[in-house]
């Protein structure tokens, strides 16, 4: 799978900007560069030292393509290990299409999606893991995911599964060892020691299982269901959420025109609000196919918010709000539910009372003034575990990662049993084998092709 | 108007990619980077040499925001003639906002559009035509464009301006040293040189004028409108063009559905086919608004192309076809004109013998089977005079250059009917005034805020 030969690709964004950026990189890919570069200074790009900056033009034989600027990187010392050249030229769509024909003809060839961090893996300048996290570190599009990727591209996951693997791998030398020796029945293994690191890893993996639904929804942002009737404040709550947080919106046309889901950033996570009006009037047509649509929707979220305008409510309403809300809780009995009473400004002070006194944990609020905004807030992130994120403890994101760490689990634990059910070493260094083989896939130290493959197909070209 | 205070803006388009580049410049510029950097081995950017590439992270107290290599370029030689660096950071949209929040709070501000290339025409790097090539280059996307664009920022076109604008110097300062011995009747200023000077100011002046026209169409593409029935091959013919060329293709919804338009680029010049599908049927609404629109649309097109379908023509119909062939030319008497009869293929040898007999000027083609094709490119480049580019001739392509070309040839002319009437050399002085500062305002030798805030308006951000 190692090839040398020289690759090129847009790094940057497509589409015209200022600058643009074309990459090369390859054994030739100075030699390349230099071809069609005429230096202002009249220099030779193969000439010069690694991380140096060379003003000039590109030219097609006699034609100039572009003035532009060339950076050189002498492998090792470059981000995929080879000797590379970025050119950063004009940003027209025409130029940067003229200057990668021109340097295709001149013996280049178009880079496949990832193939740049590809080579920095087989160059061994990233492990696996570290290679996923620069995809994730390109698509994270707040402060939790962004944090995520980039522990995890600075080795934080990688450095804790290796530690392991190592250990692990001492234990599995010696109990090897011991097989060569079967006749003498000797033990170099200590076998306490031994339980004592598999006890060890056991918690370490249970941990890292358990800090994938974290890091799952924090990559994919945590839905929220917004159930509620039409002009109760919903609108108005989520712009008071917005304002103050300067957060990123979206307006994503659901599957049908009742679902449109909003997407904020709120302490950093992102959340995905999923607007699901017209759910309530609607409820003896529930077979209908639409509605059936909001449910799974719903269905996904991961808190539910019933939103209530609190002016509506009278000493005879409160049975009915209850009802209300007891069927809601029926019909999602285990996500968390938070009920809003909004429009908290018309209140008398007495009522405000009555209410309170009535449905204990109702939070009532005024989207209009922002009052009671900071608490809801606070309720939605505590959903969120977010004490390993302040703690830089490590999060599994990757499902690829979340399915390797199960298996690993699962043998780990097979061999925590042989141990102690005094299970032959030969048949215990077998599980052992099993347990390095699932580390190594998450690392990169065991893989193949087609692993590769699909890792890579889902990067971006040029990176 | 010149400040050295640091801006900060992305450079490269927006949206996310592999990487995105944030460009600094500014007295302090190399410093801020520095405050918010982290080098892999510990540099401090100060203390670096230009032109040099340096690894590390953008750090945000303790907080790590990307790994990123730092170009620096020491004033004078950057782009903008002063201390600039640029950032290339992995290119998620979330990154490149952090990053340039942090700056922005280490006291950059954003930069306005086109201030990076504004700083490098106050600071001399560039003149101010060279500067407005600088956005026709990033907007241009076909060859014709890009190389008028790259002629001009490369000073072609300044370098001709320059040029008759000191020789006409020299006279203005001899005539005006005349008026300082005005008393003695002396003139230091030869006539006759002066005269000499002067048709060649106005020749130069007058192709420059000329070639308006020419660099116009250029950079928007030349319009051709198509007339003719549905299905006589019009697609085909247009794939079949396109397939030859590889070129752009892109379909612009006009006004009203009756008007798409096709732009390709035919031997590096963009042409925009304006499809009038339906101005037939509908003479006799002439009228409405629909129908005026389009045939507004065909009024701004350079050539009209009438393609029919020639397996249609029979021995009575040739007298039917040449009166719509009239009708078209009454209906545009001024635009170029090609006939073409699709569908060669299916006619037998006597019947192409005949119509070509009885319509002279037809191009008859086989757009399927891709012939005739060449020929018919062949004929819509004729309509280009693209000898001055082949010539390497200096294009005027620029509204603001033709507009100061137009007065200064006015001035120019001035000049020379006084010097053939033997006006004062007082009077005569002030009209070469007037055209050296139409001169400079070409090169920007002569300039105001407010043609400069013009100019640069027109420019993206990070330019």
């Amino acid at each position: 799978m190692l090839n040398n030969d020289s690759i090129v690709a847009l790094a940057t964004p497509s589409g015209a900007g200022a600058i643009a950026i074309i990459r090369l990189s390859g054994e030739e890919a100075i030699a390349i560069g230099n071809s069609v570069f005429k230096s202002i200074k009249n220099k030779e790009l193969t000439k010069q030292k690694t991380h140096t900056l060379h003003l000039g033009h590109i030219v097609d034989e006699q034609k100039v393509l572009d003035e532009v600027l060339v950076s050189i990187f002498k492998g090792p010392n470059s981000y995929t290990g080879e000797n590379t050249i970025e050119i950063s030229c004009h940003g027209s769509t025409y130029i940067q299409q003229q200057i990668i024909q021109l340097l295709l003809r001149k013996g280049c060839r178009m880079a496949n999606a990832g193939e740049f961090t590809l080579r920095a893996f087989l160059n061994g300048k990233l492990d696996l893991s570290q290679a996923e996290a620069v995809a994730d570190l390109i698509s994270s599009d707040n402060e939790a995911s962004h944090q995520i990727a980039m522990q995890q591209m600075r080795g934080g996951f990688s450095n804790e599964i290796a530690k392991l693997r190592e250990e692990l791998l001492n234990f599995a030398s010696l109990i090897e060892l011991e097989l060569d020796f079967a006749e003498e029945d000797v033990e170099f293994a200590d076998r306490s020691q031994f339980h004592e690191l598999l006890n060890r890893i056991e918690f370490v993996l249970k941990r890292l299982i358990d800090s994938f639904a974290v890091g799952n929804v924090i990559k994919n942002g945590i839905p929220v269901a917004i159930v509620g009737e039409p002009n109760v404040g919903k609108s108005t709550l989520l712009n008071a959420l917005l304002n103050e947080e300067r957060a990123i919106v979206s307006h994503i046309a659901g599957t049908t025109r009742d679902t449109i889901e909003d997407e904020l950033v709120i302490g950093g996570i992102g959340f995905r609000f999923i607007d699901t009006a017209g759910i309530r009037e609607t409820e003896d047509h529930v077979e209908s196919i639409g509605i059936r649509k909001t449910f799974e929707k719903i269905e996904q979220a991961q808190v539910v918010l019933y939103i209530v305008d609190s002016i509506q409510f009278s000493v005879s309403s409160f049975e009915n709000i209850k009802i209300e809300i007891q069927k809601i809780r029926n019909q999602f009995p285990l996500k968390p539910l938070i009920v809003i009473g909004n429009k908290k400004d018309l209140l008398a002070a007495d009522s405000i009372e009555n209410i309170e006194k009535e449905i204990p944990n109702i939070l009532l609020i005024s989207a209009k003034n922002k009052e009671g905004v900071d608490e809801l807030k606070n309720q939605l992130l505590s959903f969120v575990n977010t004490g390993s994120l302040r703690n830089n403890e490590t999060i599994v994101t990757n499902t690829r990662h979340y399915d390797s760490l199960l298996k690993a689990l699962d043998e780990i634990q097979k061999v925590k049993f042989g141990l102690e059910t005094n299970l032959s070493s030969d048949l215990m260094a077998l599980d052992i084998r099993e347990a390095l083989y699932h580390f190594g896939m998450i690392t990169g130290q065991v893989t193949n092709d087609e692993l590769l493959g699909n890792i890579f197909a889902n990067f971006c070209i040029g990176k």
